[in-house]
């Protein structure tokens, strides 16, 4: 028996080949989401706005395109769609930062710090509600039902990773299905929102779903070593933000359960919230970095790239196909 | 020309003809109501619960199942609707009680006293979006249509309070359309989704929304008015919260324009935050008395309660149509 080797490409992965494939569809999305975040209440196109136009990568809505891309629709009415997963996502993003209490998003000044926490959470609010009057036009009940589900995945994603934060107890096994829900819920939806609309079978509408969800499994974990990497170009987010909020990541988990007693004992004080100096920050990447916990969290992310990719395979060999496995590859070594 | 003079019931107006009438329909929509609020994630039927078991009236799913009576629709299709627009009622006051640093909700102390901001706001997010999993269930595009696009409209008018907060120079006209925004537009949705699961014609459906509409102007003028009246029974929530808060409500409305010139000063001050001790809340009780401003507000409240009943008197006079109309008097006269 032997197993064949396909050869990861000796280029560093790139985004751009996505990009270039979903650019027109996404002038569409743009072009509904700057309409439908508008309001006579002026405050609500200038809060979405600051965080809408700050620079964010777009990657979910660009999944539906892709998505449609591969399985060869050729209608629009997944731009609609796009545009409602986006707001969905920075619906996220707004309550997100006020539960976190966060100071910099996308490397700017978060909206709760500028607008403050009421205005941010409503704001959220409403395009929440924006997102499923948009579904609602699009008028697929099965598409709503896909991401109103994926959406109270997403919350209780978000309460659970409330609750296991501050508690060193918390095992890989935990943290996989918190980023299950609170990220990859949504990739998943998104990617499989594509094959609905092209009404695709059964069985290419879930390998759509497995693709978004194992590819935001993987970005979630790059995301969370990038927090813990001295060398990560940064990402707009203070470094260090898990560390003190407690957050339970997989680096963390890893260190802890490589470390020595006397490392442990550092971590459980740490997570409780009793080391948050910049010297303490400077210990936890040394740990980190001493038990090879940053390479361990990016392989297991290439092992979701990996699915992520062959959960495609089934469709034919074409260019969306092509952009969207580098786009898995993308994810597990961006920030380096 | 004569106009016929309808005399008022002599007896105080209760809810309780409304509460008889939906009693049987309200078993199963709390049965909803319990069974949608669980999750895996222990936090959030904990959370939930303490809102949802906390003695609300839950007055809109009611105006859903009596608006069903009044038009005699047979079904159950409508128990899982109303308690999806219960849920998004609930979403909103986690969210208000977070934006407004509620202390107290329903006498007891909020959940974000007890559970914290995060949890709040996340919990929220859960129950809306398990609201338009309910709606997704029963199918409707034109529920969904209407519930969607009221939770926008909820949403802009919670905004567009905030931006009025603090501002003396709120018009009438201005606080009758946030309050149209925040409050009446869901109990016009829940009133009107009746008409729209017994497939009436779309002059029952107006007459449904209207009436939902005006009676929820009404409750929210009284809402207002309860909160600087001194004899009021308690709402459960702290006397005097709205003037602490800056918020701009009728009453403050009116005994500012009928003010002197020396008590706009004291207004002035008051609603910016600058006035807020036992003694300045006794004194903007006595000056809403001295200018008949609690009166005038009821007085408003009655105009839309008697708009409410005769939007509804295009339907047979029946138990739910009586029911509905001593609702609309109840609002008015409660809280004496």
């Amino acid at each position: 028996m032997t197993a064949e080797i396909v050869p990861l490409p000796r280029k560093t992965p790139t985004l751009d080949p996505m990009l270039a494939l979903t650019a027109p569809g996404m002038n569409s999305v743009n072009a509904v989401i700057l309409d439908r975040m508008q309001s006579e209440i002026p405050l609500i196109p200038a809060l979405a706005g600051h965080l809408i136009s700050g620079g964010g990568k777009r990657l979910r809505p660009m999944l539906t395109l892709a998505g449609a891309e591969l399985v060869g629709y050729n209608g629009t009415r997944h731009h609609k769609l796009a545009a409602a997963v986006e707001f969905i996502h920075t619906a996220t993003l707004l309550h997100d930062d006020v539960v976190d209490g966060s100071e910099m998003r996308r490397g700017k000044a978060a909206a709760n710090i500028i607008f403050g926490n009421p205005a941010t959470v409503l704001v959220g609010d409403f395009l929440f509600s924006r997102s499923f009057e948009l579904m609602t036009e699009d008028g697929s009940l099965k598409v709503l039902k896909i991401l109103s589900n994926a959406s109270a995945v997403i919350a209780e994603g978000e309460v659970d990773q409330l609750t296991a934060q501050r508690r060193i107890e918390t095992s890989e096994e935990r943290y996989l299905s918190i980023i299950g829900a609170k990220t990859a819920a949504l990739f998943a939806a998104a990617s499989r929102i594509a094959a609905v609309v092209a009404e695709c079978s059964e069985r290419e509408e879930q390998a759509l779903d497995d693709y978004g969800r194992n590819l935001g499994v993987a970005f979630q974990l790059v995301d969370d070593a990038i927090d813990y990497d001295s060398d990560a170009a940064q990402m707009g987010k203070d470094r260090g933000d898990d560390f003190r909020e407690g957050k339970m990541t997989l680096p963390v988990i890893l260190a802890y359960a490589r470390g020595s007693e006397e490392e442990r004992k550092f971590w459980q004080a740490a997570i409780l919230g009793h080391r948050t100096s910049d010297a303490d920050l400077e210990q936890a990447i040394a740990l980190i970095a001493k038990h090879g916990a940053l390479e361990a969290t990016r392989d297991r992310a290439r092992h979701f790239a990996e699915r992520a990719i062959d959960a495609i395979s089934i469709f034919p060999a074409n260019k969306a196909r092509a952009a969207m496995a580098e786009a898995a590859l993308f994810a597990v070594a961006r920030g380096y």
